[in-house]
């Protein structure tokens, strides 16, 4: 298996750097002394290597090392956390380290999907090609939601691409953050439906962890096209997960990441902080401070984040770049030059506070960007998808759950007819039906209630998993098979399945066996017994 | 209400100074330039407002100056990931700005449960008092289970107190990191069963962040004291989320926080962040690098974590300073003298690789720490509390779950006996009993199954929550209200009440009206309509 190779630069002589890299080659892996690791009789697999020490490239006065260390792929597996912690966790403590390129190999990269909407995919929302996408942010915080409403609309009228809340809008109640949304969206609404040109409204996802999930089912289901998102602030693979949850437009803001970038000896390069590793979270685009504004990144280290967010990587679709922190009209030129078409302009306060007023400034932007890139405008016919188009999670629908489904004759429920027990035989089974009661047609919980019935002769897949099962006997009379022995089942009989217990449900009686299953929504597959 | 003030130290001059402060009042709270702030005629309750400006204490040859700023304190809700946010979001992105000290106000402050085990807790816990508490961690990465076990069981033999997972032991698969977490415990029961006392074991709690709550649920079960944790790696508030949830020794680890603490004129003082911070997420005990040892940290940084995790703090108790990396025999006397006896030393590769073999050099460290804390030994008479009495999750009880509940006659369930409907009257109610069969008793399971029964004449309260209901009719017939009007439920009319909707069950038939009701495990408290 190819291993990890990461790239230390160090300020040092080269006698120093080769015991620093033998250090970081133990440290971060097996964290023991060199002695110990020779008496241990660890080998290479078990702890880093120093592959070479080159002399860095860019080196001032003073000699610079960059150390090259193989650390194997396994240590990498368990998320994104892991591998921050491998790459620069307790290093990070030390002074002088600086982390300056990383490879992954295949067996790594291939556990993260990536982004799942993209450079082609937000495109085909907005109908745009061609150009850069203008942005904006919506603040300041403590504005009313009317307010904040309003400007956004006027950003649309103005021809603007995409608006966001401002990183600062964080909300701990979700009414609170849920009013905002639905305003901003009604607003938007409004203004489509006279241009006919959709501009697209992204939510900052921040606040209590419980209340993530809820926001974000909310927000798509009303059309949303995605969220702005703080990776340092909501955890890397507590983001991770969201994004390969649900398919959205997921923007990545920088705030609090500078300790990890901001270092000229230390920390992380930045091209791979916030150019590849959004990429691995699966965010589509990400924000960072361009040159020339209020923040100090070099022009050098602006390309750098670019070409990471947007150069080929196995798998992995790119992520647009989206420069942004004090941009000004002036300076539009020289953004298009350095990023070309496929990124994002975001433009906050100086369109904000623009004496012609937000919609006049939005237009006079928009139209200096037409002008940059007067070719390949409106060049591809893809068809036009609305953002409530994208799937919700696993694919479900998002329309209103129905509230009453009466029972009918027969053990039927209105409009929930019975489908197959599964579509994969991989598991056994025989003569059972399945009618999925609740949880696959857009209710919120934590659950799924299905009602299964099986006829005389037949059976359950054997079969175990993690999550657990609680059965309600409700027809005729059936057996729960569990590695012990068996139990009947009978209307009202209540039944737990623990996890990882091997189990099928049978009827050897002469009339059908149903019963209510209670599972959680979010479960792994069954595997054989 | 009185504001979050936080304190920034600045090289430059007076003037530069007056300058980065009104910068960084703005930045932090409307992120708008000061012209648009004056045009929009924002108040001093919505943008941050540099109180003073002053001389910094320790400065070196260049000026130096320490900006005092107060933030409403209305900025800071929302969680801990806001608070960083807030203090220092987009401004770590800017150069040589440092966080030297923060104050909550009372508002902020209260959120935040802290500590639940704490100092008292772990010594009441292990009935070890007026000593520091001898820890080490199991390494390498790349032993197996049972070598790290046997390690375990050598440590508690030689008389150690705490034993932590390396914060490299991370399995992307629950099967192999419980099958290790079992072992260890396995191993140091089997001491116990000797020795008469007690060793602690704190596995590694990382990986995939949907595995978190079911190893945390297991472990617990099994009688763990608590995890070992990275709240850089795990976020902020999904780390606070757990604390809250379940009451456990937190120990913190600050892999990865190097990049916020290490800069001289960069980031953020290390006493707030790995001495305050890490109380606020309610995290027991605070992991840093020693000074002396393999990492760069001064006395007086050391000192400073050290004093802000046990400092008074409003209701938040102390957490225990945990001084490690690199330690040997001989720093035991200094590490004595610097952090008293409320402290736990944490000598990994010193003791694993000790060439008196590990048992030995337990003892050793042990005795020294004995005669260096003479006095006080087993003073209290605190009752032994076993970990396995922990609450669980909600005080729920451990064992293991029934797994058949038979249905009696008169719509019972054997071994459930049916209870109150609700402990408290604040919503109205009459006539109604509840019967709790599944997620009361150590099911894992995502949701709750009970059983309610409303007498003629009764009525569940009217209410609304966030969480929604699923009802399946069972017995006689009921009424469902909700806004939009009345819906009759008899046995197996399936009805979904969703998230906000008031709601009542009423029974106005001459029989008992009796039905299953499935709500979300995590869910919020009714409220009146």
């Amino acid at each position: 298996m190819d291993p990890v190779v990461a790239r230390y630069r160090i300020p040092a002589s080269r006698t120093e750097a080769e015991q620093i890299g033998r250090d970081i080659a133990l440290e971060q892996t097996v964290e023991i002394p060199a002695e110990l690791a020779v008496r241990l009789e660890l080998s290479h697999s078990r702890v880093g290597t120093v592959r070479e020490i080159i002399p860095a490239a860019e080196a001032g006065p003073s000699p610079c090392w960059d150390i090259v260390i193989d650390f194997p792929a396994e240590f990498a597996s368990g998320g994104l956390g892991q591998l921050c912690n491998l790459l620069f966790g307790n290093i990070s403590l030390k002074p002088e380290i600086r982390l300056c390129e990383v490879t992954l190999p295949e067996e790594v990269l291939k556990r993260y999907p990536g982004p799942q909407v993209g450079i082609d995919g937000l495109r085909n929302e907005l109908g745009v090609f061609g150009r850069p996408l203008l942005a904006t942010a919506l603040k300041p915080r403590g504005a009313t939601a009317a307010e904040l409403a309003g400007w956004a609309a006027d950003f649309a009228r103005g021809g603007g691409d995409l608006v966001k809340d401002d990183h600062n809008l964080v909300e701990a109640d979700s009414d609170a953050f849920l009013d905002r949304v639905k305003k901003c969206l009604d607003a938007l609404a409004e203004v489509e439906q006279t241009s006919g040109r959709r501009t697209a409204y992204l939510p900052n996802l921040a606040g209590p962890p419980d209340q993530l999930e809820y926001r974000v089912e909310k927000c798509l289901r009303w059309g949303v096209t995605g969220f702005l998102v703080a990776p340092m602030l909501l955890g890397l693979d507590a983001l991770e997960r969201l994004t390969r949850q649900y398919p959205a437009f997921w923007w990545a803001h920088p705030t609090f990441a500078g300790g990890h970038v901001c270092g000229e000896r230390h920390g992380i390069d930045p091209g791979w902080f916030l150019g590849t590793l959004p990429r691995l979270i699966g965010c589509d685009g990400t924000i960072f401070p361009n040159h020339g504004g209020r923040f100090s990144f070099s022009a050098h280290t602006c390309h750098s984040i670019s070409h990471r967010a947007r150069e080929p990587m196995s798998h992995l679709a790119p992520c647009w770049p989206s420069p942004a922190g004090g941009m000004s009209f002036e300076r539009l030129p020289a953004m298009a030059g350095a990023y070309q078409q496929d990124a994002i302009f975001l433009i906050g306060g100086a369109l904000l506070g623009d004496p012609s007023g937000l919609e006049a400034a939005t237009r006079r932007y928009r139209g200096a960007l037409d002008e940059l890139f007067p070719e390949n405008r409106q060049q591809s016919s893809a068809p036009f998808l609305s953002a409530c188009e994208l799937p919700s999670r696993d694919g479900r629908p998002t329309q209103n759950p129905d509230e009453y489904l009466p029972f009918l004759d027969g053990f039927r429920w209105d409009g929930r007819p019975p489908t197959d027990y599964k579509l994969s035989e991989a598991l056994p089974f025989q003569a059972v039906s399945r009618t999925e009661l609740i949880g696959r047609n857009g209710e919120e919980t934590a659950f799924d209630l299905r009602y299964f019935e099986i006829e005389p002769g037949g059976y359950s897949s054997l079969e175990r998993h993690r999550h657990t099962h609680v059965i309600i006997g409700t027809r005729g009379e059936g057996r729960l098979l569990v590695n012990e022995g068996e139990r009947a089942i009978r209307p009202f009989d209540v039944a737990y399945v623990p996890p990882l217990k091997v189990h099928q449900l049978r009827n050897d009686g002469l009339q059908p066996f149903g019963f209510f299953c209670i599972v959680d929504r979010d479960r792994d597959r069954p595997q054989a017994p």
